[in-house]
């Protein structure tokens, strides 16, 4: 299972709990992040576009530092990504995610 | 200005009746699809990826008979789109898109 | 009872069926178009706003059918109303509701 | 699989196209509706809850249809869902799930 | 009036200052949670659901501990309205609802 | 440029580092608060509306601190204002928005 950015605090509890919600998670996950047409940084980008579109700031902070962390994406790619969300979102996700670009990358 | 998908039926009628905006609505996207860090197929796969996750089908019909048109962008790029899509935003938004991406190709 | 703008197809029958939820409606409606420190129509354009923030073409074109027929609302100020939609929501919430503005006032 | 409600038009090519994708949804779905601690009529009112405060009429429509004929549901049971929707997601949701409730019944 | 998990800080101010507002809600909150066709648990169940796939970690958490005080709610009947959370909304609004369980619970 | 609520931390590193998206925003901003049709004060109070609506905590309470402090405006009008959310948005957003509004007021 390559991407475990959303496997926070909660995935613990959960794998001993409801191993079989954690298995269909791990089952989903391996096939939404193959990485063969599309490749998985450009997923992960992806999904943070979606994380910032939506205001879900703490998302958009981990993936943030995990695209960062993971494939030494520059800032400018992210804020790439970011234009995006000006554009279809609105301003108040766009600043709020350009907020944390800036706390991570600090 | 190379995006144009979002210039549907309105535009004429706002570039006609209210120049001010239909100016900021160039500029805002001229500075959006820049194609600097990412490349300007992968803006609109992202834009595509918001509009799926928000479930707004005249949206992503758009912006996938634009990326197929333009780019001669596979099933599987956007299936790798739409798969991000599902683990993200659930069930409905992803089955609305794929009904829409197979409505496209076919 | 001032406001009925959404009183379509399904009031009738939730009158006839479920009096009890009619009434509460009624009573929230009545304490909420109250135009005491803004404006009924002030308050009929946030309606508007918000509705096409939230693309819901059809409240979108109720709240505009209304608003141009109760207070022979302007098309300026119907679009200065979607100009706070553009920058707070993105381009596809406008684009839409103007297509829509154009429809109904045409 | 017990439910299939989402398994609509686009599911048969991706069960066909990407067996992967259709096999983690599969695992997904089982993992979701178990009927162990809540029995899968009220896990099904929970999802058209769900789908009628995010007004996807779709969603909603197959929904109301689905616990209808499976499970032999009320209308004033249905109407008991829709009720929290008036009050957590306001009018908008509740009118528009209001009317399907009542296309699909008569 | 059953159901007062929504009547935080901010009704006080509201019942004194506006009068009104006060009235219609508690007449709303009397229409919604009638615990008729449905009963209130279930219907509180339902709340939970709402507020778990709109992320609202606010709302979230007072519907658990209300649900859990008020009618001895297992765990794993909040996980099994969570469940649909995730195939309805994706992994985000689920983990964060999970981890507002586990805050609550232990 | 009138209207600089969004411009909070965020902005001064993008009009460095990003001054071509800088440039866009100054001018979609003008082109947004031109206060010609409706005044500035009823274009800053939909814009209040629509960040209480999507359950914007930190734009309600910029929208509500800077329409008070700009235009003197009234605890009784920025709650005619949610008023609107209530009814078509619901309990949640309203309630959220009215403790913002004390906290700001008092």
């Amino acid at each position: 299972m390559k991407e475990n950015v959303f496997y926070g605090k909660g995935m613990g509890p959960v794998k001993k709990d409801y191993p079989d919600i954690y298995e269909a998670i791990v089952g989903l996950n391996d096939a939404v992040y193959t990485g063969k047409a599309l490749d998985y940084k450009t997923q992960k980008l992806i999904a943070l576009a979606i994380a910032a579109s939506n205001s879900d700031d703490r998302a958009v902070k981990k993936q943030i530092s995990s695209v960062v962390e993971t494939f030494d994406t520059s800032k400018d790619e992210i804020m790439d990504v970011l234009r995006i969300v000006l554009l279809t979102s609105g301003m108040p996700p766009f600043v709020k995610a350009v907020n944390l670009l800036y706390e991570v990358i600090d």
